[in-house]
């Protein structure tokens, strides 16, 4: 089974549980009910555990779409064509999409992959070109990549973390662009989770029902092709993206270097899960940003224990729903910061 | 029944439908797929339905906490003694309970309102001694108050927002604050809804089984006194809590000069039903926050047809899950402004 070790990755320690308990003896000091912050609290307590302080705070956060093309786009499986992956590549960049918008609104750098687009990407300063194919191969006929691609890509996409992240960076939020990835996505759970495939695939960009009936038609023929390999790079080289590859490098990276990673949907979300299964301790850094509405996020985040912080029914991928949930993070810290304790402020506490 | 023609309040007009549907116009021709930034879509529509304007924005926010003591608290309804009403106010005023930390986080102003402390509340610039009384007297043997001062405390409600709006301001976000004000709010909704009491009473600040068992007598033996009232406002006299009647008087007055209004938690929901009852147009100018862990919380909203942002299982009020939602309109209203057309940005639509 593959493994970091295995894969010429760095280790990749759990989180601090003593900083953990330290940082929720501190929360149930502060004026406030026992755990009436909810999940702000568990949060706060993460990211102590994380940055191994209990002074946690958010540096430099960097947002990085990683964006690559299908080649089983070709048969339907999105509502849009797939030259829109490219034209999203520029959108991205020129500050028209929503999470360029997002990310200007929080004064965080953006940063595009080229994965795997199929087109060329103009060059532009945040822009990166680590294409390794103008999209990968239908996955109904054969492996989306040959198995050395995907370790190729895995490795690229540890190095995005390296080019991207500055100096006392410690706060990364991943997206994807990519016309078709939803549809590697649910094949890549339902090798990840063991689930019915029916339960992995959903409408995406907005199929009507005919283009999700097809989408399952396809995704059925390309699992009766190959049973999803156990092992979750030969499972990445058979169903995966470009994208979805170099995002699981990326949070190995992440996560190696003890970063808060914020996740997208459901597609970064099968990421993480592909992660975890090369090395379970990378979840400890993960933030899952929201639930959305493709179908199988839900029943995914339940696989992985993972309670996201926003529930708004946007499915539209970038990291869109990462950069919304950013601010809860920001909150949680400042109130884990300032907020005065029951001593400090001479509140009475709980009497029962 | 009470309407605000007959309390001497403002007249209340709906949202204006015209603008909902040209921002949805809008929202569709945005570079993303139909409907997939989800409720953040739902929200900047609701904005520009209520400010009448395809350039919707959040102009000079304030949050303002209602505080007020309840003579039912001398009952054992809550976890925490009486006198943390005023030791909190003193805590919001000196910055260190969470809605401090909120609003200063985002440069928004903060209020206290003393609506009924049981206390001298040392003075402030930023608190406004709107005191009716030490208190509300105890529901189970008598009125809370007699309507004439539930009609006076209406009138302060709405005298603050004169106060604390500046001018040009167009958003307000309500907290409160009261030692025993969730036993008041139960039954308020109660009232409100015809719901079973038991499935309007929670655990409040974090009351144990007999605290609950204890909270639960304690309001059905003051629901056996007198049957809640039909009229909204003989209701609040009878059951509310200084606090929550300026809240329904400050709701009225906001929705009437067209705010936005960001609704908190379980209490101030039972003050914008109230509002509703009152006036139903009231509702269009909320924006639910957050759905609380208070167990009744999730029925109440679901009642309003109210969609919270968040639901984070926080349960602290103050105004807390208010401000923590506010960072998702200013993003709604960003992407609402900011995104590229399809047309503009050279990306395809949807193929299908």
């Amino acid at each position: 089974m593959s493994s970091v070790a295995a894969l010429g990755f760095d280790a990749i320690a759990p989180a601090d549980a003593a900083w953990r308990s330290a940082a929720c003896r501190r929360l149930d000091s502060l004026t406030k009910p026992l755990g009436a912050l909810g999940g702000l609290e568990t949060l706060a307590a993460q990211v102590c555990a994380i940055q191994q302080t209990l002074e946690p705070a958010i540096r430099h956060p960097v947002a990085v779409v990683f964006a690559g093309d299908h080649g089983v786009a070709d048969r339907g499986v999105s509502a849009y064509p797939r030259a829109v992956t490219e034209q999203m590549v520029k959108n991205f960049l020129g500050g028209g999409a929503a999470i360029s918008v997002l990310a200007r609104l929080q004064r965080m750098e953006l940063w595009v992959v080229d994965a795997g687009v199929d087109g060329e990407c103009a060059s532009h300063p945040r822009l990166i070109d680590a294409k390794m194919a103008h999209g990968t191969r239908d996955f109904v006929e054969q492996a989306a990549m040959p198995l050395a691609e995907c370790e190729e890509a895995l490795r690229r996409g540890r190095r995005v973390i390296g080019q991207v992240v500055p100096a006392r960076g410690n706060t990364l939020l991943l997206g994807e662009m990519g016309i078709g990835n939803t549809a590697a996505a649910a094949l890549l759970m339902h090798g990840l989770t063991g689930r019915p495939l029916a339960d992995c695939v959903g409408r995406g960009t907005g199929l009507d029902d005919a283009g999700l009936a097809r989408k399952r038609a396809t995704l059925a023929a390309a699992a009766a092709r190959r049973a999803p390999p156990a092992d979750p790079v030969e499972l990445l080289a058979e169903f995966g993206g470009y994208e979805i590859v170099m995002l699981v490098g990326a949070l190995l990276a992440a996560a190696a270097r003890r970063m808060l990673i914020i996740i997208d949907g459901f597609t970064v979300t099968v990421a993480a899960a592909a992660a975890a299964r090369i090395e379970p301790n990378v979840i400890d850094y993960c933030v899952f940003g929201h639930c959305s509405a493709e179908q199988a996020h839900r029943t995914l985040l339940a696989d992985l224990k993972a309670r996201p912080l926003l529930d708004l029914g946007m499915r539209l991928g970038e990291g869109s729903g990462a950069a919304a949930a950013l601010p809860l993070v920001h909150a949680a810290l400042a109130l884990f910061a300032e907020m005065a304790t029951f001593a400090a402020a001479g509140v009475s506490e709980k009497s029962a």
